[in-house]
């Protein structure tokens, strides 16, 4: 199809394409004469990743390309790095002392091996975690960490639904972008459903505290 | 104390704490002579604060500045901001057509009332999680959305958690602190909680199809 139809279908404007192509994060067309390109489903689907990735996830354009890179040419970073996209925090370490860090670190380990999850001593997404317990007890904030093991139930339920879902998929391919989608757009919608719950139960919370009980 | 104790104390660079006084992040501390400022404790928490959000949160300067000011005059749309901020998300919306946007709010409506959360109608953290909805709809991952259900019951439990600890605090100024630092610290914890669990549960999968099962 030529780039017209390709902007129709996509709903993304004709520069907007010509940007993301430049910018390499959508393939360039195949050249059927000296001013024309042709594309296929492949670039209506790539675009539309695009657009999720930067419009609704929020990644910059270096961040969409990367995670597009890894995704063309899977290794075993890719996993990490869709870690990192995700949690979106600087790699820059809040300064902890390493009493703070090793005790941590064994909170981390003893909840990780408590539910029989597998994984790597050395994942990145292990030290992410790790760091944001550590920054918690520096701040002296110890008892929010009670939340830990109930999270822990709720991730474990949450990744059994999620590999569900997209190993029902047929090919590799979709089911690559299904979990790209899905890792992306999801923890987005995990976070926007614990927003509502946390209106909801604090709703319940204030009406009771206030005497107002008529509706619950 | 002086700014080389809260410096101290908080292992934050006293430049960086001039830095953060001028951006209005941190309240001036008071004169005590033309050179001389003396801090309090409320400086020390709102250092910890600062550097919590931005290192490990990843907050920008300027959104850190608008959360604080919220939560220091705290209002009906500090909820809001918080929500907006956790998000993380661009606030230009994928272009969907009325009618996917239309049934993707009907799908959100009956998530919500199905659970009873009472969350008002024009709610901005709900037309994040239509949004969304309909980026997937309109994305053809509809099959993704099966996992709707699955997170509104995690997140129903985590709300819960998220109250019940907070709510143990004895003033109202440490529970605002713990909310904040619990919505943004937390979320992260939970995306990263949940890549753990995929890496585990994708582990599982791979290890069962390719005929290796001795360690389950």
């Amino acid at each position: 199809m030529r780039i017209a139809e390709l902007s129709r279908r996509t709903a993304v404007p004709v520069p907007t394409i010509k940007y993301y192509v430049r910018e390499g994060l959508v393939p360039r067309g195949e050249l059927t004469s000296r001013n024309q390109a042709t594309y296929d489903d492949r670039h209506e689907r790539r675009i539309r990743l695009v657009r999720a990735l930067i419009d609704i996830g929020g990644l910059s354009v270096a961040t969409t390309r990367d995670l597009l890179a890894q995704l063309d040419n899977p290794d075993a970073s890719t996993d990490n790095l869709l870690g990192r996209t995700m949690l979106n925090l600087n790699p820059s370490r809040e300064r902890v002392d390493d009493e703070t860090r090793a005790s941590a670190a064994a909170q981390v380990r003893a909840l990780v091996d408590g539910r029989g999850w597998r994984v790597d001593t050395h994942d990145p997404t292990l030290d992410v975690l790790i760091d944001l317990v550590a920054a918690l007890r520096a701040l002296g904030e110890d008892d929010l960490l009670e939340i830990l093991d109930t999270y822990a139930e709720a991730a474990e339920k949450i990744a059994a639904i999620d590999l569900a879902v997209v190993s029902r998929r047929e090919n590799l391919e979709s089911i690559i972008d299904g979990a790209v989608v899905g890792t992306v757009l999801g923890g987005s919608m995990l976070l926007a459903l614990r927003r509502l719950a946390h209106i909801d139960a604090s709703g319940r919370m204030f009406r009771r505290s206030s005497g107002d009980v008529s509706g619950l």
